[in-house]
């Protein structure tokens, strides 16, 4: 099984923390194909910039089709991921989606934790569009991140560790999903003395996506999420135009 | 006041026709600045297409800025609304969002007419974002478009009036709005006849956009819609770029 | 257009500080007309006061429908709206229910801060009539008004800016409704420095009457909202009686 | 236990019609009070029309409070029922709001049956406001009533069970509300056929009535339902003024 | 009228203290027929608890059945109500429930004030299957019972009121329910200081199961809860088994 | 990986079925241990057959936890599955809860499609228990089985297929669980012509549980779904009355 894990963000090494978490969780014969954005942002973190970045997702999308079995939108606020379902025949997941259903049989309640609060009302949307604002315990943050992106999760480890234990005393949260990819792999280095259940969102996003292509290799693509009939277009990206253009 | 009314579609009739109603209702200060996307889709009518001309919209809005008071996104779903709210500071409206919004004052239950099914689950999106289930009757089309898009309201007008009044009568809708920027105008010649409210959505937004610039001239500007600081981008279109960059 | 600004409170200065701001937003061709109710209460801050004063509100628009175009109830928790808008073939608005949506194109949530805790439970039903309650962030009050109930946005000021500040920065509301009618005008005195959107009910809800009368007007009177049969009636006052009694 | 049985119609045969019903299910020790308004509405049946008698039912309690041990608001749609609540310190019960309360121990759905579609939406604002459209499997009404309103019970009892049976088998409802007070002691007459629970409005209204005066005689009086300080009034009936002034 | 008390716990002192105030608010020709779980556990806290402990209730219903006209499942998280109310053709009501629905028209929004965190979950479940959120104004509980589950309505009676007190003043509760079967009775006792109104849930479900009977003598026994076919069985309890095999 | 597939049901034939299905789908690692009931009923299809099947099913689990990695509750409508999460430290799936979240991400609505209306009601709980009614297009089933229940995917096969497609065409479902252990494999067997989605209960449920392990191996355990303390008890199966005990 082929998965394409689609960062739409141009920071490579965010790429390359995200696969070798993916390629850690996936089963033996499941090959994971890390792709990284070429233009749009270093890393997207607001509605604004996830509106440009989604359409970048499509384009690096229709430009590796060939060959793959899955997607997975490897960025945690899921930009295109509504869009990509309904434009290819596969199997589509993302990080927040993934995540916030791996939480649901975990606990009553679940909290998010992530490294800045820039990034807030962005996810909050994510938990909005999937109906989850009744299972959902909040969303804690630092006042600002530290230091460089790539390496919150290192220089910013305690402070985090400290909002999860906040999520899970004060907020009654069950599980704490770590968002935003610079945390991937975060959850896994939670010890037993963690008093709630942390889940990592991209090996959800990786695993949730090897469970579709069993269940319905053809991804989600008749009814409300049918695919548009092909039309012409100006200024796309050319693989993408094709595809969009019946191609 | 200087309105720009930015249809993020490429068909320049439709933009005629959207300002022409748009001209109609605004007050006599109101200068109207249409414009027409000159990349991206003849006519956009799913997620995939708005994902897309979404990120088009915030082009055309920032390569517009200079002298304007406020935005009109002139196509039914809204595309990059949120986006463009979060990004600008001015007020920013959307056709469905505003017909929507002038329907709950004028009944219990609306209902949404337009020309094709292949946009229904795109405008039913409108419906959720707003959280106006509750308040909806239903979205009636023909099993198909006939004709070129922008001949809808004339070619297909019978049958448009005939799905408004089982949208009244079987749905027990009390208002219909008329999606779709091909239908615009078409909400003012129901006659006395017509059992129920009808409601033009561009007149809506042009009217809900002058109200706005008076109560809150910056926009949605602060908090949960907050302009993201300045970020680095490739690829963007350049006063998009510059406005995302912070310039 | 004649717009009918219905006080159904009995303070006269109430109603010229709300007609002042009124007339401030209105444009430049309409009339405001302002009518102060000659029987009921003082000032209404209670579901049993609004009972009675929604009736008030709906003798006084029967005595004055003559030559008018739309009506604004003029009291912050809309009493008598709905009956109104059955009743009358003419646009009805009301302060909390227009400020209130002006809120949403403005900010992902709204507060409103008053001057008293009496009007809470009223206000608050204001918030669930709309179904508004996932954006809502919460209402505020001092713990009791201080002096004449009109002076109020005078007097206590400082308080009422703090509240707003707190509604803001611990609350995360994104817009502000200063409700209450003895507060109109207040929104437009916060400076550029106010960390969000503060929105002036009186403002909203005259802005939004002109609207409805451009796109609907005559009003929302058919449907879930539909004008009752003619009806004989005993004690009530006569133009009320003649209105309702199909005369 | 006195109860009043504050009829807020003008039709003295409706209120013998309820008082003889809720004599039947009343306990031994109980004694019910009808009151028959004297001025308002032969018979209510639109918002408008219950703006102003649920200002008449605050009249009547206030004016019969001696010696009461709760009050019975006999009117379907339960006009003042909250404002009831919030001023007067003893329980009060609504026909709409107890008949669908005793429905919910006894199936899944309820629907309501009525005599006539002019009283849908006034109806519909129960279910609302008390949250319970989840459980609502809808409202039958026939074309129009036939014959004197008083007489309905008997003159259109078989259009009344077809669509309580048809509210059963299509709309899948586990209980039937007959509602409207000229259809009282009907839900009594259906037999050991009848395939789902009938359910008495009057009849629930009197026993919730009873169970209140054990559990809280003090009804609802405090936080937010609290009577609202004293306060002076023109133009309301003695009792009334007197009540709400603090007398 | 004769009632069943199924207390589906083990302790004998907790069955005569629920008794106790069960009679003293039945109506004369009432029979309180207490019942105490024989297998099971001393005292249920959990949903694993429940589950159990509620196939417990339904075999203690099926063993008592003759003569009786009700049933009242006396445990405060109301294990097997909805079992209950699809296998027996009388009415079965339960002490959250009735209690929570008891609380509804004495107040906006309701407060449960228990002994012991342990019981939370299960608690807050009952709630939610009301679907009654929206009117929650939460669970407040010590740390940590203390001393004999029985006698906690004496031991801790002083940090019980406290809690009560908290969730009127803080948490803005009109309604105190009392829950959990060792507190039976404390609500009765809150003086006339008490700043909002305290429920009893036997006393609740004892009258409500009397207005049943009198309602709907049958119970909820068709449609969305109708009796399943009879069915055969290994295992179960005499009296379940031939009630169950439709016997 | 070792996952225990308890079917609380006492038919082997079906447990056969499951486990076949369980198999195909599952990772190369994993073992799967099917047990069957050995008391409670040959098929549940009723919540208060659940109820008790549901205790039953933990017995079953108590009693084989050794050396098991997850649990998966073999029957649609989940009896014991939040009981069992409160209970045991390892992760735990059920049928109708796995396939309808495994819908989610392959559509916008769902259906469900069964052999028989007697389950409705207990598989309606379901869809209610995640919270997923906004995303549910309803259930369908003829108007009763056909044949014996263990056959049925075969004998009804064309009548199944019939509801599905009705499904997709009239309710606009997106996607189709065919729900009931009988019906295990049958979504495999749906040919490419088939307009929407069909999903497997089973086969989601098991690799539910294979992704669990990997993202939290202890289960659902602290929290909000915390295992409560040891307990007394009597008349339980040793295993679990051992386990419940704290042993």
């Amino acid at each position: 099984m082929k998965i394409l894990l689609v960062n739409p963000n141009m920071t490579q090494a965010m790429t390359d923390r995200l696969a070798a978490v993916a390629r850690r969780v996936a089963a033996p014969g499941t090959e994971i194909v890390p792709l990284t954005a070429t233009h749009g942002f270093p890393y997207i973190s607001s509605r604004s910039e996830a509106q440009i970045a989604g359409a970048v997702a499509l384009e690096m999308i229709a430009g590796n089709l060939e060959g793959a079995d899955a997607v997975v939108i490897a960025a945690f606020g899921d930009p295109g991921l509504k869009a990509a379902r309904e434009l290819f025949d596969l199997p589509v997941t993302g990080m927040a989606e993934a995540a916030m259903m791996a939480a649901l049989p975990l606990g009553e309640r679940f909290s998010i934790v992530t490294f800045t609060p820039l990034m807030s009302s962005w996810f909050l949307d994510s938990v909005e569009a999937l109906g989850l604002a009744p299972r959902f315990a909040g969303l804690r943050t630092p006042p600002a991140a530290e230091g460089p992106v790539a390496d919150v999760a290192a220089t910013m480890r305690e402070t985090l560790v400290d909002l999860a234990l906040a999520a899970a005393r004060e907020d009654r949260a069950d599980v704490v999903i770590f968002g935003g990819a610079p945390l991937a792999g975060m959850a896994f280095e939670m010890g037993p003395d963690f008093p709630c259940v942390a889940v990592d969102p991209i090996a959800a996003a990786v695993m949730q996506a090897e469970m579709l292509v069993r269940l319905a290799p053809g991804g989600a693509c008749k009814g409300g999420l049918a695919r548009p009939p092909g039309k012409a277009s100006v200024g796309l990206a050319a693989p993408l135009a094709r595809h969009m253009g019946g191609g």
